[in-house]
């Protein structure tokens, strides 16, 4: 079931990649701003053109602040469509929309599209974004099925992969796998702040990989949070409960149990590690990982690339990593294991330099 | 100034690794190693032959909490040569041998090579480990400028970058750039210990990359912080002071203050990203990220690749990134922005996919 008119509100990467999204499906959306200015930009970029038509469906995409307000004056506006949204967080803003919209708020159902980027705006905007990315769905008992499935054939169409679960199953899912993640990360990043320029200058791959989202955006990630206190502080509490154990050891490393309970600590972040699904939806494999040294120059990557697809080895992860002051660069790949030993014969016979 | 004959005492990934990389260059090390098996194993792989040879240099590669008395041993049997190692704590070891070896342990001078693998033991080995890393080295007053040369020059005849500084600090710029984050990523992986699988389906880059390090081994990662807790501890006291701030303001988020203190956090955040040096040694520069979608087969990436090698674009970074339950992947590379636009449209063209 698809929707005949589409409105979108608000052109910022979101709304922006969404209209982009459909024009590669040949549907124009119907785009509204209150800024004329990245209205006009998000239509030369070709993401739909100034909305006119009655729609079947809106997609509320604007900041998580105004979300519940703007979803409200949608259902108001348009008396027979579905209201759907793209904001991070469900609960706070479907409660508000009740309060707002009363009966009306029948006809909203939460959506939330877990792609975005590190840079905002319009012009960050990319057609593919919610490609092969979950798009999670959270009605309630009130809901219509047809609206649901409205929502649905939407990510579908795009190529998005629909996830329903209720707007609290939701919010206390992105509490644990992206709200506890940016303020970790945000707190190390945080200690960087003191450090001398001849300790920064040790950083290796562990420090930058955990510190990366610390880079996010303080403005949006503000409301992000916000809205989900409730789901977030339970999260928080018991890493402090953790954190003070550890504080508590490596104050007195002789009093007793004091290792066990870093050891301890240590061997539970290994679990956590295991919990997370791998690679295609299911469980990590365990691949085998070659390091391989290139120059670093145009090509360079390529040539080693196409090498091993000659040969006939998929590249499941694949990571470059440049060296302070080299003029080369380290190529990280993991591959199947059983593959793994005549893929490093082969390429050292042909010269590579395997790490 | 090379040493005319290198002893490597023990035989894991870090000894093995350090005897493949001189036999690169020609020259054969003495192993020894209290384990037979993990001798004849790195003999086997080529790391060097058994011990004989009266040493120049003495390299010690056992697991920290040995390696004091490891050094101290080995002054007594070679009472000419300089004696180093790689442990990757450096004030306590150092301490402990002044106590254990007396006048003798002006002979020793530490050092640190920063580079490992998530997995040990001899067959994790490899010849270009310490290839453009940094080997930090951690000479004290007392030591002879030949003994640091000579060291400096082991670091340099495997390709390794000499960086000289104190144990001391050395120790701190570790617990900063190393220990914390270990300690920061096992904390948010132990929380995943209590997620539910439907919550953990969510999961995405950021949580990925956050808490890719809580998968160290337990083991040898309590030996090093226990021997850094003294520089540790005021780095997590402080990681705390923040939290508990953070924890008090999601707990009741209407006090005067609360969203000002979350938000402070998340700037220093990126004020602290801000600090961390970036490719070749020098600060960050803001590459330009285009995202392109290929199929998840042999030689899919490396025609990208070629492609763009073809048209003489650098490709400063890349992530390869496949979707959970699609045969595609996403292929993310940083550019730099001069020439970005230029490569994003080559590629539409040329009937690529950007995202």
């Amino acid at each position: 079931m698809k929707a005949d008119a589409i409105k979108i509100v608000g052109t910022g990467l979101i709304g922006t990649s969404l209209g982009l999204s459909l024009a590669r499906h040949g549907i124009t959306a119907g785009l509204s701003d209150q800024s004329k200015a990245s209205l006009r930009l998000a239509i030369e970029y070709g993401a739909g053109e100034e909305f006119s038509k009655e729609p079947e469906l809106v997609v509320v995409c604007v900041p998580p602040d105004n979300t519940a307000d703007v979803v409200a004056q949608e259902l108001a506006k348009h008396p027979s469509a579905i209201v759907t949204d793209t904001a991070s967080v469900k609960s706070e803003i479907q409660a508000r929309v009740g309060e707002l919209a009363g009966d009306q708020s029948v006809r909203y159902i939460g959506s939330h599209p877990m792609a975005g980027r590190e840079k905002g705006g319009p012009g960050s905007a990319r057609g593919d974004l919610f490609f092969a990315r979950p798009w999670v769905i959270t009605p309630n008992e009130q809901s219509p099925a047809e609206a649901i499935e409205l929502v649905k054939d939407l990510a579908l169409q795009i190529g998005a992969l629909p996830i329903v679960m209720s707007s609290a199953e939701h919010d206390r899912a992105v509490a644990l796998v992206s709200h506890l993640p940016q303020l970790v990360s945000s707190l190390l990043a945080a200690r960087l702040v003191d450090g001398e320029d001849s300790e920064l200058n040790l950083t290796g791959q562990g420090l930058r990989d955990t510190s990366r989202i610390a880079a996010s955006d303080p403005t949006l990630w503000l409301q992000i949070l916000s809205q989900n206190a409730s789901a977030i502080s339970p999260l928080i509490s018991k890493l402090k409960a953790d954190l003070e154990l550890i504080e508590k050891s490596f104050s007195d490393l002789s009093a007793t149990g004091a290792l066990a309970k870093i050891h301890s600590l240590l061997e539970r972040g290994n679990e956590g590690i295991s919990r997370i699904p791998g690679k295609h939806g299911g469980k990590l494999v365990n691949y085998q990982q070659l390091t391989i040294v290139i120059d670093d120059s145009p090509g360079a990557l390529a040539s080693l690339l196409t090498f091993i697809g000659e040969i006939g080895v998929n590249i499941e992860d694949l990571k470059l990593e440049h060296s302070p002051g080299a003029p080369i660069g380290l190529v990280e790949i993991q591959v199947e294991p059983s593959s793994a030993e005549q893929l490093a014969k082969q390429l050292t016979d042909n010269g590579w330099r395997i790490v």
